[in-house]
């Protein structure tokens, strides 16, 4: 264990997108300098910050000076690259660690991990060709879905196989990249849990939210969700076994898939989550500061939330009646700071808030 | 009444301590880029905004530059110079006005407004010689204080009247300089409402909240106050007749006594104010929004608390044990990246939450 990080120190953050700012505002509260390393100078998190680093992700040199100068470092984002993580390893402490990016950034290693901590997954099988994908058919049926093992994220990189789907054609959709195939779960609600845990092993989650989505992309979560106690249990469950298998030090979040009363790992975040916006506005502390509170060695805040929450995000031009949305009452919107509005992208988010009991 | 400034905006606040850092982090949430101007570079907003231009307070040139890459611009501070002030109104609108000032940087000025606008005060009578001081004493009484009219601050620049003080050291004391004997208040308790106004004239108040002083600075502040629904009412009323005598646009609040259940105003900050930092964790819209909402022409969010809070300001040494304070659960940790600790400095607070009635 090392001593928790002093007020006024340095944290560092890889990547500077709305989830960097976010990071950026509750570690600032905390007393913290933030620093971002993002190749866009003007990106939404440096504008929050003490200092941006700007410069290309392969220019080892810049990251090395970026990281020599913070006391601790994180990332906003799972895919930041390996050779970037090397080059500020060497010079500061990142939190989470490799174990956790390794077991998470590749779909099919996930999935073995996921298993090997005694959790529920669908069938999988990898793919490497198209006979393959033939045989792996054969055995886990239709329909299912045939995801590129790598950098995928919001549903990009995936084929829905359906009845009439043609192999060939879902094969190339997907770019014949190295894949793994899943069995399509037939959930009846979406579920995530987010938690945080200490270098010390100390776990603090939030109650299970549930989510929809649309076009692969999370557009609202409603947290706490409406479960039994036995199935908020279950998930404290999963939570605990996936950050002591990934030896997770921070934030991440755990999708699940409810079937048949039944918990089953979809795939794990190894960071804060935009499914855990909620906590912003319904919780003493957000799933930001627990982020930062981990990453500086500090005890992790209550994850007792003081209200329920509907959380909806601004995607795209969802963003464009900011007018009306500031005007909502009992409703906190967030808004990215973006420069410009494009279709898909996360321009902010509304947490319209309930009192605990108070919904449904 | 102009058009609501869209997000991106930049929206500039002269003054970098920690209220103009907790008012960027909250303009930042709301998409905006915040620009602080301050002498000091390093100062505490200027780690957490979008740039800091810095130079002395009476480089105008400075302060036009910096004002004339902004769309609106406030102030964290009502002492700002008044040559700050008109080198930055002559590029960019200053929210509040000018009005707020000049009503509220004099004491004896002040208290005339308050009773010009139907509230009650303490009496009163204006000192500019030790002759005047004799005489208003012989009227006013002892106890009573004597204040300088101007650039007093918690606790600064005063210098209490007992039966046994010597009428020519208290006038030494606060260095001679033009002053107001007030009255002693035999306050059973002291209150203050916050509350925001837009540019057309609708106003938002939080509840009454309770504060104990000590040493002249702010320790505790309670909300919402347990008070009758007669005396929140009232409070309501001087909220609205003071916030319309001065033409307000943003936060002020009103310092209040309660003398045998009847509210006394004591003084007005025409700015967020300390004893407004519990919303910032049991309301869904905090001061710090609420002012950049009204700066920037937005309508106000709900100033309706969802919990209960004990704020505690940490003075000086109260941060040292920053390991216990950051470890207490239901409670929410502010520090504000202050440099050193010195004595009476106000170097964070801790917002201690509960569920609302759940207290007393």
């Amino acid at each position: 264990m090392t001593q928790p990080l002093a007020p006024g120190s340095v944290i560092g953050i890889l990547g500077g997108g709305q989830l960097g700012r976010m990071l950026a505002t509750a570690g600032a509260e905390l007393g913290f300098d933030i620093h971002i390393f993002d190749p866009d100078r003007d990106c939404p998190a440096g504008r929050t910050a003490t200092r941006v680093w700007s410069a290309p992700w392969d220019d080892n040199g810049a990251v090395q000076g970026f990281a020599a100068r913070c006391d601790a470092l994180t990332f906003e984002w799972e895919n930041v690259p390996t050779s970037a993580l090397d080059a500020a390893e060497s010079r500061a402490a990142v939190r989470p660690g490799r174990k956790s990016l390794e077991l998470t950034q590749d779909r099919l290693v996930e999935k073995s991990f996921i298993r090997e901590a005694g959790c529920r997954t669908v069938e999988f099988a990898e793919i490497n060709a198209l006979p393959e994908l033939v045989a792996a058919i054969e055995r886990i049926g239709r329909p299912s879905i045939l995801k590129t093992r790598r950098f995928g994220y919001d549903g990009k990189g995936q084929a829905l196989i359906r009845e009439d789907t043609d192999l060939a054609s879902a094969w190339a959709e997907i770019g014949e990249k190295p894949a793994i195939l899943e069995a399509f779960a037939p959930f009846e609600r979406e579920l995530s849990i987010v938690a945080a845990r200490t270098q010390d092993a100390k776990i603090a989650a939030y109650p299970l939210a549930e989510n929809r989505h649309a076009g692969g992309i999370l557009r609202v979560t409603t947290a706490p969700a409406d479960v039994s106690a036995e199935l908020q249990a279950n998930a404290l469950q999963i939570a605990h076994a996936i950050g002591a298998g990934l030896d997770h030090v921070g934030v991440f979040a755990v999708e699940l898939f409810e079937v048949a009363g039944e918990l089953i790992v979809n795939e794990i975040a190894p960071r804060v989550h935009n499914s855990g916006h909620w906590t912003m506005d319904a919780c003493v502390c957000s799933q930001f500061e627990q982020h930062m509170r981990a990453v500086a060695g500090w005890p992790l805040g209550s994850a007792e939330p003081h209200s329920a929450c509907e959380m909806t995000n601004l995607i795209g031009a969802d963003v464009e009646p900011w007018q009306e949305l500031a005007a909502e009452k009992g409703a906190r919107l967030h808004l990215y700071g973006k420069r410009t509005i494009r279709a898909g992208r996360k321009m902010g988010h509304i947490n319209r808030i309930f009192p605990l009991g108070g919904q449904s």
